[in-house]
C-alpha cells in the first residue's frame, strides 16, 4: 500500500491515492497507520477518490476527499486536509485545473491553487458563511441573538467574548495587550471554556486571540482534541470576529504556532482561507505490517 | 533521500542506509526528520553504514549504528534499535550472517538474530553485565557499597529498591500485590526518583515492576525523557533486581507498555536481551521539504 505524508500548518495526514474508489479501509487499519508510534503517524488519514465518490448530490465534484480521524472513524471536513488534497492532486498530475470542487461529507468545496513551477505553494478553500445565532452555535438563551463582543468569566478573570459558528462552534477570547500569548494556560482555560455546559451545550472549539502589528497571533483549543497547532475553521472564527471587534478590516492574517493563514470574509459574506500544503514524503506500507494490522493485531 | 520506519517495542526509528559513509545529516536535517508533526516523527534517527564507520577500536564490525537522538544530538547505544538495524541489514539482503558484531559509541555490541522465511523475527542483544557499586551507578555513598533491596521513600509511601547500571544507572521499585501498576502515577513518581539528587548524584531511570504469574510487568521512566513505552537497559535491570530479590530466576520475561522482552542473565555475568523488530514502511523524503529542511527552516 503507497501513500504520500501531507501537512498544512501543522496539521498532519497520511494521503492514499484511490483514484478509482476501490480500497476498503478498516477503521482498524486506518487507527494502525495514524498511530504515532506503532504505525505512520498521522492527525488523520485521506483517501483520494476521483470524481464524487458516490455522492450523487455532488455529481460535479472533481475528486471526493474521504477523511478520517486517527480513531479511525469518518469524519466530515478539515481546512487544513483539503489543501493537502488539492497539492496531491495537482502535483501528481492528476488534473491540470487549478479551481478544484472537492465532494466531502459537509458538502462540496470549491478550492483555488497558487502554483510555482508546475507545484502548488498555496490553497485557497471557500470555508463558507459564518453564522452568530446562538442556535447555529448550540447556545443556551434566546435562539436568535447573538454573542458579540460579550464578557466571559473564565478561571478567575474576564475576557472579550465572541461566539460563531462556521459549521462547527467557536468561542474567540480576546487578550489584552499584556497578555503573554505564549504563556497563556490554553489547556487548562481551553478546557474550562470548552465544558461551560450552562452556555455551550453542544461544547465548543476556543481561539486565544492577540492582534500584534495587525496578525492576529492566536492559540486553538479544539474541543475533544485539545490544543492543537492551527485549526482552519478556528482560524475563519478569529478573523470573523477580529473584524466585527474593528480590530482588523474583513481581510487579515492569522498565526498559529503550526503556521500562518490569510483570511478574507467577503462581501458575500463567505470567508475564504488560503494557507500552504507540504508534502514530506512518499511511503509504502510493509506488506507484513499491514497483514498484522488487518488481523487487528498490533505489531 | 531514501529511508525506512522501524520500531523494536514501539520504540521507532527513522533508519537511513549510507553503507559507504558519504552521508553528512547536520541536527538540523535530523531533528526535522525526527519532528512528528512536521517531518517523519521518531523517537531517533539511525545511519546504518557497512563495517566499523570510522570507530578504527571496533575494526571488525560488521557494521556501525550511528544513532542520534530526537533533537539531532549524537547518542550512544539503543538496545531497541539495534535489534531494527539487524532486522533492515539481514532483511535487506546486505548480510547473511546471522550473529554480527556492530559498532556503537559504546563500543561493540553482538547481535543474534532470529529468522524464519528470510527475514528477521526477534533479535538478541548482549547488553554487557550489570553493575552494583554505588559509584558505578552515581550514587552518593560508600562508592564500593550497593543498594539491593533497601527501603526508598517516594512521594509518601515506601518501596522496596534495587539501583543497578547497565552502563546507564537505574533504579527497580518493586509494586506489592495490591498496587495496580496501569494505574500508577508514573511521570510524577518517576520524576521524583530521578530528581533524588542527594542519592543519584547524575539522576537515574526508574522501572516499577510488578511481578504477575512470572512474567515482570514494567513501566518505564527515562531520564530526560519522561514515560516510555519500552526500555532496553531498563528491561536488564528489572530482570536483574528481580532476580535479586529471589522472585524470578536469572532468566525471565519483561512485559512493558510496548511489547514483551525476554532476559536472560547469563552465568557469565552477561545480560541477553531478546526482542522484537519491525519494519512499518519504506519512503523516500520529498526534495522541496529536505531542501528546505537544510536550510533550517520549517516547512
Amino acid at each position: 500500500m503507497r501513500f504520500a505524508k501531507y501537512h498544512g500548518t501543522g496539521n498532519d495526514f497520511v494521503m492514499i491515492e484511490d483514484l478509482d474508489d476501490r480500497l476498503e479501509l478498516t477503521p482498524e487499519v486506518i487507527a494502525s497507520l495514524c498511530d504515532r508510534r506503532f504505525g505512520v503517524g498521522a492527525d488523520g488519514l485521506i483517501r483520494v477518490v476521483r470524481g464524487h465518490g458516490g455522492l450523487d448530490s455532488m455529481a460535479e465534484a472533481d475528486f471526493f476527499m474521504d477523511y478520517y480521524n486517527a480513531d479511525g472513524e469518518a469524519a466530515e471536513m478539515c481546512g487544513n486536509g483539503i489543501r493537502c488534497l488539492a497539492k496531491l492532486v495537482y502535483d501528481g498530475g492528476l488534473t491540470d485545473a487549478v479551481e478544484l470542487d472537492v465532494a466531502t461529507r459537509a458538502g462540496l468545496k470549491h478550492v483555488a491553487l497558487e502554483t510555482a513551477n508546475g507545484a502548488v505553494e498555496r490553497v485557497t478553500v471557500d470555508m463558507g458563511p459564518p453564522s452568530f445565532e446562538r442556535k447555529a452555535i448550540g447556545m443556551s438563551g434566546e435562539p436568535t441573538e447573538t454573542f458579540i463582543g460579550q464578557p466571559l468569566k473564565v478561571g478567575g478573570r474576564t475576557f472579550t467574548a465572541t461566539a460563531v459558528s462556521m459549521g462547527n462552534p467557536h468561542c474567540v477570547l480576546f487578550l489584552e495587550d499584556s497578555d503573554d500569548l505564549a504563556r497563556m494556560d490554553v489547556p487548562r482555560l481551553g478546557g474550562v471554556v470548552e465544558n461551560l455546559s450552562d452556555l455551550f451545550t453542544n461544547r465548543v472549539n476556543v481561539e486565544f486571540v492577540k492582534p500584534v502589528d495587525g496578525v492576529l497571533e492566536t492559540r486553538v483549543w479544539e474541543r475533544g482534541s485539545g490544543e492543537t497547532f492551527a485549526c482552519g475553521t478556528g482560524a475563519c472564527a478569529a478573523l470573523v470576529a477580529s473584524s466585527l471587534a474593528g480590530v482588523v478590516a474583513r481581510r487579515g492574517k492569522v498565526r498559529f504556532p503550526g503556521g500562518l493563514l490569510d483570511l478574507v470574509w467577503g462581501e458575500d459574506d463567505r470567508v475564504m482561507m488560503t494557507g500552504p500544503a507540504v508534502c514530506v514524503y512518499k511511503g509504502e506500507v510493509d506488506d507484513d505490517w499491514l497483514a498484522a494490522a488487518s488481523r487487528g493485531r498490533q505489531q
